[in-house]
Order: C-alpha cells, then structure tokens, then sequence
C-alpha cells in the first residue's frame, strides 16, 4: 500500500477535479467547526483561545504532508486538551507566560515520542488496549469534559478541580450563585446547536452560534451585565519559535508527554481506520505516528499545544466530500484567515456559547450504540467497559486508562484462568462429536467420558485443568472408564502445564480410569516430548476423537454395539507413533 | 481431603508409633538445623541472634495447629529475612529497640494478610506466578543473600547496600582488608559443611560447624585476634507481648508486608506441594495461608519476626521421617532447650562461620537442574526465568519480583499476540487433515487453502490474525480459489476480534476468495451471531475440515478426481444450520 516514504506523493501525483471539488467544500465546512473548537478546547487546556487557533494551522499542514490518513482531521481535541490542563496545572501556573511555554514544550515532546514509535515501528503496541475498553474510557472522558463546562454554562467559576466527584460537588455548592443572563444564553447555545445538528445538518452550528452569541452580547450589552466573554484575542499568526527547554520542567512533563502520545495515538487511529475502511484504503499505524509526530512537532514549534485527530471533525470531514488531506489545508487557510481578519469578533464571545459547543463535542464520545451492540456482541465485554468507565470516572483520566489497559488483560486472563471445556456426544450417523450441551441429539458413550478443553494450558489455568480432568474422572463409574481428552483446542503448553499433565497422569491412574488424548497439536506434542511424557503416552495418543473411541473399544472388546451402530471409520493409520 | 477446619484433628486422632518414631528423628535432625540457621537468618535480617531463635519456637507450634503440611518446616528463611531487612532499614535504625518492635510489627502484619488472603479463599492468586519465572527469581535470591554473607567470609565490614551490583563492588574495593585468620576460619567451615554433605550427608553439618567453630576460637582466643563472633545471646524464653503499633510505621511497612506474604506463601506452597504430591495428600492453598498467617502472628507475638515454610529444612524433615506436624513441635522443643541451656556457647560463634552456613543453605536456590529441564521443556519459557533472574539482581528483590510477574504475563501475552497457525493437508487414504509442515505426506488440496489457527482471538491479535488470513488468501491463484480456516483452535473470540472478522470477510470477497469456516466452537457461534455475521456465513460453517472440503466440491463441481480420491465419507447433516 505504502509506494513513497512520503504518503503525500501518493495521493499528490493524480490529483484530480473531483477531488479539489470535494476537497475545498470538506476543508472550507471543518474549518468553519474548527475555528471555534479551537478556542473553545484551548479554554479547556487553560491556554487562551489563539493558541488554539494556532494549533490548528501549521500542524494540520504537517500531517497533511506526512500522515496515510485521506479523511482524518487533525487539530485540538476535547481529551487531550484536558490531559494538557492537568498535565500543566502542578508544574506551573496557569496564564503565566511560562505555561504557554511548557504547553509548547509538551506538544514538541509528545511529537519527539509519536516519532521515536513510528521510527522504531512500534505502532502495534496500541493492538494492547481492547476496543471496549477504549469505548468506556472514551465515555467517561467525555462525561469528565462535559462536567468542566456546565460552570461556564451557569456562569459560576471555582478553580479547575482534579477529580469529576469534586467538581460535581464544587457545581451544586455553586447553585445559588448561577449568574442567569449567562444561564439563558448558555442554554439557548445549546439548543440551536442541537436544533442546528437535527434539522439543518449542512449549517456549520458552531460558527452560527459563535456569530450569534457574540451579536446577542454585543447589542445587549451583556458583557456590562456580567456575562463570561473570552476577551482580546489577538490577531496575529502563528509564528516560528524554539520553546524554552528545562530539564526539570521536561522531567515533570514526561510521563503525561508519554500518556498524550498514547491515548492521542489510540483516538487517531481508531478514527482514521474506520474512514479508511469506508474508503478501501489502508491506514499504516507506524506512518500515522509519523504524521501525527510531525503535526505535535509543528504544534510546539509554532506557539500551539498537542494535536491528535478528532472523532467529530473527522466525520464532517468525510461526510463534506473530503478525498485527500488537502482538505485539512484548505482548514488550515480558513483558520488562517480568521486569525488575520476576524480576532477583533471573537472578543465579546461568552465563555458559555464555547462551552455549549464542547458539550455538544463530547457528548458523541459516550456512544450508547456502540455500547449497545457490545452487549449484544458479548456480554462479558461489559466487564472490561464499565471498569475503565468507572475507574476514569472516580480516579481521574490517567488512572483511568492504567485501569483501562490493565483491565482488558485481565478480562482476557480471566477467561485463560477457568477455561471453557464441552462433554462431546456423537452426532447420530456421523462420526463427529459435539457439545452434548448445544446438541442434545449427540449421544454420550457408556463408560466413555469425552472432554473437549478450549484453552492453552499454562500457569495460569493448569491447577484448574488439573481439577477439570479429575472431576470428570472421578464421574466415571461405568466400564471401561476411559476419558477421553479432545485436545484440539488446547493451543499450547507451557513448562507448568507440562508438571500438571504429569500430576494427572498419575492421578488419573490412581484412579484406574484410562486416559486418552485426541487431536494434540504440534507445539503441544514438542511440549509433551521434551518433558519425557510422551512414551507414557503410546497408544493413547489419536488423531481424531472417534479413532480415540475406536481404540479404546479395540482395547476393551465389550459394549462395543453402540459405538459401532454408526459409521465405521477406522482411521488407516495410527498418529501416535508419528 | 480437609475433614476438619483444623487439620491437625486429621492426623492427631490415628497417631501411632511409627509416626512418633519418624516424627522424633526428624524434629531432632531439623532443630539441630534449625538454631544455627535462625541465629544466622537473624543476623541476614539485622536482627539479633535470640530474634531468630524466638522465631523458631511458638511459630512451628501454631503451623502444626493450623496447617495443611505434614512435612513442612517453618522458621526463619533467607529469602524472607533479606526482604524484612530491606524493609525495616529505611523506616528505623538498626539495633534499636525499634528495629525489634518494628520486626515484629511487621509478622503481626504479614500473619494478619495471610490469614485475611485465607479465610477470603484468595489462595488461588499464587497461580498467577509463573513456576519458571520462580525459579530465576530465586535463584536471583540466592545470588543476593550469597553475596551479602560474603563479607563475613573476608572479615571486612561495610553497611547493607540496596543493590547486589553495590555489595559487588563495595566487596571488590574491601579486599585488601581481609582479615587472614576470618577468612581461614570462613574457608574452613564452607569446605566443613561441603564436605559433610557429601561424605556424611546424616550428621547435622551446621550444628558441628558451629561446635567445631565455637572450640576454635575459644582455644585459640581468636577473638582477640580480631575475628567477629555474635557475642551475647541472652539465655531466655520467647516471652509474649504486643508489638507497638504505630501508625505511620504500620504504613510504611505496609508494602514489604504484602511482598513478604507473597514470596513466604510462594516459597511455602511450592515446597509444601512437593511433598504432599511424593505422599499422596493434598494441600489446601488456603488451609496454608491460615497456618502460615497463624505462624507469623505467633513470631510477631513472641518476639520474633517474619517466618515460612522453606526448601532445605523441609527436605531435611522429610528425607529424616517426618510423618506428621508433630515433627515440627519437636523441633521447637529444640530450639526452646537450645535457648534455655547452650546460649552461653553461642557468644563465641563466629560470624563467618555462620555466614557459610548461609551461603550453603541458599546455594540450594539456584536450582540449575530445574532449569535445565525447563530449557529442554519449553526452550521460551528461559525469557521468563532470565527476565526474573536478571532484574532481581540489577533492580533489587522487590522491583525483581514485580518485573517477574510482569514478565510471566508477557510470555503469555507474546504468544497470544502473534498465534501459532498452520497450512493442512489431507493424511492420504484418510479424512484427517494434518499440519503439512509435521506430515509431509498430507496432500494439500489445489485451489483450496486450509489453514488451522491456534488462538483465541482477541484485541490482542486480531489484527495479526487479519494479516495472516489475508496473506493465504492473495496466495491462492488457482481455481476453485477457496480459504478453509480449522477454527477447532479458535477458542474465543471478542468484540474486537467480531470486528476484526467482519472486516476480513468483506476483504475476502474482494478478492475473489471464498472463505469457509470448519470446527467452529460453541462460544465462538454465539459471539458471531451476536455480531450479526452468522447470516453472512450462511453455508459455509462445517462440522469438519473435510466437509469444508466436500461442499466446495459441490459448489464448483470442477477437479473433483483429486478430492474423490480418498474415502468418501459426506458428513450425513450440515452444520452450519444448526
């Protein structure tokens, strides 16, 4: 898929009609969303609203040129401008002069790590965090986001607070003092942003409301009766600049650097493979942390914060007829031109309409369908979902992804550790053997217990095989007693494993009842020689389970007229000795 | 197996003569054993000589009420005495009273854990700690302890140092103040207890090195030459009292209390599953924590410290007879005459010699037997060991054991991540399809490209499982061009790996490639009708490889001659409607 180092020469050299068509309407349609997001999630990292809107310039030309996504819109977003604030707010101050250095300093630090991964092609690490995880995590993220704006919706103000239980309590400490002109117009954003989304999705909503409310507060005077606006934003461009290195500051910021990188990375790229897919093309994970280094890179070095791309915009994107990443140029121009022409607009805005507009952001980030169809997909799925909701939710963002990530391996531990296992019957008139649990027709043997086990025995679950085999030998009451094991499913074995299949060689025999393996696998059987098990194993060895039947009847002559009502196939030769 | 909620009604009610008769020989052999041990243990773990003894008394006592062993030795063990050292050393001085009350605390609390780990059934944890990665990291141990009694050896002195690395190069730069007649005296017991083992494995080799040890230096008054003897013992009983319980000590030892109830219950069950296996009982992993719990609690009470079940003594005890617990209160009763009658001979017991003593009794935990059969087992499971052994030794015990468990999930994690698969031929004059690979005499099929995969698929690697899916599939060129995947592996499947799949069919089907699916488990079934691919699959789910194999025949009725060939066995109802 991937033809130059550069993805831009790919989709650069047949640049087409259609293409600029679908381009410049997709680029002109996220700009006008963009613009506002910006500097509504720049308030949210606690950086005035222009740095932003400088984020939003240069590093979407950078992924343009270097990213393999044709769709993603990349730009400020709604979790990692909040992973930004508290990442910031214990190394220093907020609206110092020295926090907009240490948030350029961040995004130059999260591009520097994007880019060490995707140099060092470690783009499969993000295989580690499990969809319904990430779904969870994502919800409450947005729960958490959508909660720090309802103070600027009530035109209350109480410091930022680290966890949502606190700022839930600092919001109903604060009832009494809603500010009701900021209330009404907060809740009237809110509504033509919904009314907008409904009945006249092609109206860019955000830029209705942003030129509204600034109208309303304008020709009411409202900024004399107390109404929040985000004051001067200066008109000026992005310009070049080195942001100040501190070795201690870089120390401090690492570890939130690191956790930017990586939830940043895991929005991108769950966004960009779903449009890559409608498209029928291919996303290169190492290449997006490429593209996505060079646009944090570009963020830092030209007075933004860090970037990733975003659910939503990604959708307009797509939906307005984006082809090529020259869409996000096109974003890039009209942010560029709002910052030269329009600045002087945005002063009267009031904090509220910007926080209608997140709230409105994140509410697609708690996907009640997708959760849904995870139900219904699997339930246990749940488990690893409401644990990273509930762990974001009550210990913070960057608790809760650790929560997260530990809690999709132990949902998949869980399962290694009591592993599923199936008594087999035989299909009437066959000589396949099936679940006797799903299909009642199969017929157990008499005297013969068939144990289908459906995990890789290690350390993890060889005490719990080793009680399942016992139990069910233990069951065996009736002549010949055998058990046979349908090892099919059993896709390794490890050093433990093997100490536990000699215990239960011993133990099975003590018993007097005759063990039987079917269908061992290669790696298993090299398992099984190397631990010198394998020559107490002659002759009980099959290759399928109705050969291990069949042999045993050859064994035990008796009681051999139900098992030879069926199909007689005798296997042509025996495996046990390959 | 467990009758009674104390075990030791088991086995007091049917005592008889040749079990009194194997308990007495043991308990004496494992109490001549056990005072020089305890008194060396002590001094590893910066307590004074008595703290060792007292913990070799009342705790035995309560293990044999409570626990599930019959040949278990408790006491004081090296492993547990270095992590009470490196515990108690950053929260109070050594040789204060402190330090004493500290000791104790800290068994109070790791009694408190073990019994709360008990009577909460949580014993099943141990499981989650892979045998071989045990085996690096106590082997890591070993190294550790042997190391840090090496400057008794030379008779040099310098503090306890954090890191094996530090001890290292603190012993290289204290060489020239090796104290000649110490290290003669060091040499002398080590070759002494060597030789013993060997030539004279039933005599009690440390307790003549201590007789023999104490004589020369009491005759040669090598004590005022300069040689470091453990100088007064005081001659007392194990008196009860409540340890001091403060609560910001109680904190700080919070974590070393949780990781010495770990290693203690892991180095206790490993050993006491040993010796329960070689005679034919069972230990109750819970039963263990309570007995273990109840032991530690008595050390705390007592005036002793942290204690558990070790290798060496239980080997000793049972090779000398031991049939019940009842061996183990004669070894106490040991150690309460030892305290009562010989502490005036102890003053003079030089440290080097028990400083061999050590270093014998842990060179026992670097097992490379084990480990040479865990490399002719399973060669991958050596990265888990080497992983434990080396970050034990540059990191410390503490970090080393937590590398360890991280460790023995990744091995497993790193198979789960890229999945075992292999390409199928039919076993010729059969309808067994085996790994070409293993059977070069399977025929695979033209045009039909039957490939088993042996994981559960899972967020893991299910984008691994794509890539190989679609890399067979662009392989086949030849008509009928059809994909057969023996799913008879596949043993779970989540919401991510529903996605994963539902992505590859539409892959698939772009390619011109049919795909059919054979063996598929139950739980497998229902995630992907829950995801809503199961219609999709309509008549390509089958019972068999082989019917995959027969109903493509049917659909493309071309080159039939090849398939025919063997038997003829159609499988007499289809699955896939089921």
């Amino acid at each position: 898929m991937q033809e130059h180092p550069l993805p831009i020469l790919d989709w650069a050299s047949g640049y087409s009609r259609p293409n600029a068509r679908g381009d410049l309407a997709a680029g002109l349609t996220v700009g006008a969303m963009l613009v506002p997001q910006a500097m509504a999630y720049a308030l949210l990292a606690g950086l005035p609203p222009e740095v932003g809107l400088y984020a939003a310039t240069v590093p979407l030309i950078a992924y343009a040129l270097f990213g393999s996504s044709r769709q993603l819109a990349v730009g400020p977003v709604a979790i990692v401008s909040l992973l930004t604030a508290s990442a910031l707010a214990p190394v220093v101050e907020q609206g110092s002069a020295a926090y907009l250095h240490a948030a350029a300093l961040l995004a130059v630090m999260v591009g520097l790590l994007h880019l060490a991964l995707g140099v060092g092609r470690l783009g499969f690490v993000v295989n580690f965090l499990s969809h319904s995880v990430l779904v969870g995590f994502t919800a409450a993220a947005g729960v958490i986001i959508g909660a720090s704006q309802i103070k600027h919706l009530l035109g209350v103000s109480f410091p930022r607070q680290e966890y949502f239980l606190e700022t839930v309590r600092e919001l109903f400490t604060s009832l009494p003092d809603v500010h009701g002109v900021t209330f009404l117009l907060g809740l009237a954003s809110l509504l033509a942003l919904i009314g907008l989304k409904r009945y006249a999705p092609k109206v860019p909503a955000a830029l209705v409301v942003v030129i509204g409310s600034v109208l309303i507060v304008r020709i009411f005077g409202l900024e004399a009766r107390g109404v929040q606006v985000i004051g001067d934003v200066p008109s000026a461009l992005p310009t070049f600049g080195l942001p100040t290195v501190d070795g201690s500051v870089v120390r401090s910021l690492l570890g939130a650097a690191a956790l930017i990188t990586v939830v940043g990375f895991m929005e991108s790229i769950a966004v960009s493979k779903v449009y890559a897919g409608r498209h029928r093309y291919e996303v290169i994970p190492n290449q997006e942390l490429i593209g996505l280094g060079a646009a944090n890179v570009a963020a830092g070095l030209f007075g933004g914060y860090p970037v990733t791309g975003g659910f939503s915009r990604t959708a307009v994107n797509d939906t307005a007829g984006a082809r090529t990443p020259m869409a996000s140029v096109i974003t890039a121009v009209v942010v560029l031109v709002a910052l030269t022409f329009f600045t002087p607009l945005f002063s009267s805005l009031p904090n509220a309409s910007l926080a209608a507009i997140i709230v409105m952001a994140v509410a697609g980030l708690i996907d009640g369908t997708e959760i849904r169809r995870i139900a219904r997909v699997r339930r246990s799925d749940l488990i690893g979902l409401g644990t990273a909701f509930g762990a974001t939710l009550a210990l913070g963002i960057e608790v809760g992804i650790a929560v997260a990530v530990v809690a999709s391996f132990l949902v998949v531990f869980a399962r290694m550790y009591t592993p599923h296992s199936a008594v087999l019957g035989r299909v009437k008139g066959t000589t396949s053997y099936r679940n006797v649990g799903r299909f009642p027709e199969s017929d157990a043997v008499p005297g013969v217990r068939i144990v289908r086990i459906d995990a890789a025995i290690s350390f993890v679950n060889s005490v719990n095989v080793r009680k399942l085999i016992l139990a069910h030998a233990d069951d065996l009451t009736e002549q010949p007693r055998a058990l046979v094991i349908d090892a099919s499913g059993i896709n390794d074995l490890d050093a433990t494993g093997a100490d536990m299949v000699r215990e239960v060689l011993m133990d099975v025999a003590a018993r007097g009842v005759a063990l039987h393996l079917a269908g061992v696998k290669g790696p298993v059987r090299d398992v099984l020689r190397g631990a010198g098990l394998w020559s107490d194993l002659a002759g009980r060895v099959h290759a399928s389970t109705h050969a291990a039947v069949l042999a045993i009847d050859r064994i035990i002559p008796a009681c051999t007229d139900q098992r030879r009502s069926g199909v007689d196939e005798r296997p042509r030769q025996t495996i046990s000795d390959l």
